[in-house]
């Protein structure tokens, strides 16, 4: 059987009982480590169920699914994955790829941040679809997301913003001279997320990401323990205006509150403002939000 | 500290190791047994958990939540939910009232039907705001759910469509009479919701949700062990023409096909179609999904 285990978000023992038992079970387990990331590593995740644990690349999950798929007809092979399996197109790949081989597949769910984010306050129900933000070049700002974020904003639906993870990238020059040299991993954080979408509103002004006007919550280690967890909520402007470690470790996701807004979302938010009464204002008298 | 503990969808082994470890450290366990199902009963997850588990109806969390939450301050107290806390919005009440009494509480995410109908083969980022469709009588057919899921057609996006549970519902006589007697549990079957669509575009016909040119993908238990998880993926009309049987056990969802589709996720799901060939071609020829 081959297994496809998510993790959910933070460390060793947010796997289910289910999935426990299904890595306890194989012959080799790989870790898909670069559509998102644990807050722990490798070692403490071997030395928790106590056998090796792979590092699948994106190259290894792409190109080289025949290798983790190998004899997965005949023993159990598990893949884990950060969050829930079905976040990443690159796992439907693999899937598609089992069954072409005729390996049976079983997929464990978890929570991911698409079901997490709900932990802001806001429900789930009233989310758009979901945006992906990539870090800005001097040269490529690519602002298809601003799109996306404004059908939702017309709608007065929220949106999950994402945000990039460069992990095993190589700078334009190893690139080039084929030298496999890979830069630091990197993450995206809230104040770059949110520097590049006020800056993207300045290039567009179609007033859907106004950073006074606009009210949206960071959100970083959802469901980590006790201290780990920062939710942080205000206008675009007041969260670039709070000091970098406010926001806590990565990984890092955005949400822009839609105008379709119940006022118990603002209240339970709220416990997360930067400014308690900006907060209030701004969902009262722009966002319209009645019984406030 | 006041626990609220995602259990994941199908059965006790679903929970997280912090889950059950909060489970196993807590002084009271209830669960929440009115938003969701569970694919096993009280007695089973009480004799997992080796302590009794007190069902927490609609009543006792919204109005009696005082005693749920009592001495939570000073021992563990955790309340079960299905799938992941933030589906329904009586949690974040009780949330919002243990913040008021001073009680910390932590929350244990897991999956939900919000992320794992990502096993139908469609991306999560390409869903737009998810519906819930309620069972019409003779006189009620209530068709709001008509514009939302219009919304996201019109964008091109998918819809989940939730699908109306009756727990300890009382008759009309019952409860104008004043007698707490309930009738059985009701769960909306696929095929019930889809006819249910059907009668609705039919008196709104603005296209939206044709029988023959709407693809639609039923979900039931989503994860549940080898042959519990049922998916089917067919036109609207296909679906209907199904046998009951086909569906698998409550819970059901229906996902409504959304035109922004690529042809990965047609390959992926058309594992689950009725007919193949009519699954593709509508894809290609209404849908307009190239690649195929």
């Amino acid at each position: 059987m081959f297994y496809i285990i998510g993790l959910g978000l933070c460390d060793e023992k947010d796997i289910t009982l289910r999935g426990l038992e299904a890595v306890k079970s194989s012959s080799r387990v790989y870790l898909e480590a670069y559509t998102s990331i644990l807050m722990i590593q490798q070692d403490r995740l071997e030395a928790f169920y106590g056998k090796p644990v792979i590092i699948a690349d994106r190259d290894m999950v792409e190109t080289q699914s025949d290798e983790i798929l190998k004899d997965a007809d005949k023993e159990d092979v598990s893949l884990l994955v950060v969050g829930d399996p079905f976040g990443a197109t690159t796992h439907t790949d693999i899937i598609l790829r089992a069954r072409a081989l005729g390996i049976p597949t079983r997929v464990i769910h978890n929570a991911s941040i698409m079901n997490a984010v709900g932990a802001c306050g806001l429900q789930l129900y009233n989310f758009g679809q979901t945006v992906s933000l990539v870090f800005f070049t001097e040269t490529w700002k690519p602002d298809s997301y601003y799109d996306r974020v404004k059908e939702n904003v017309q709608l007065g639906m929220h949106t999950l913003v994402l945000l990039d993870i460069k992990v095993k990238e190589q700078s334009e020059e190893n690139l080039a001279r084929g030298r496999k040299i890979y830069e630091p991993p990197r993450y995206m954080s809230i104040p770059t997320a949110i520097s590049q979408m006020i800056e993207t509103e300045s290039t567009r002004q179609e007033k859907i990401l106004e950073p006074e006007n606009t009210l949206a919550i960071g959100l970083s280690r959802v469901g980590g323990d006790g201290l780990q967890q920062k939710i942080v909520a205000g206008t675009l402007k007041e969260l670039l205006d709070q000091p970098a470690e406010q926001f806590g470790e990565p990984l890092h996701s955005v949400v822009i509150v839609g105008k379709r807004l119940h006022h118990l979302e603002v209240e339970y938010a709220e416990e997360y403002a930067v400014d308690r009464q900006n907060w209030r204002r701004v969902a009262r008298e722009v966002y319209g939000c009645a019984d406030l």
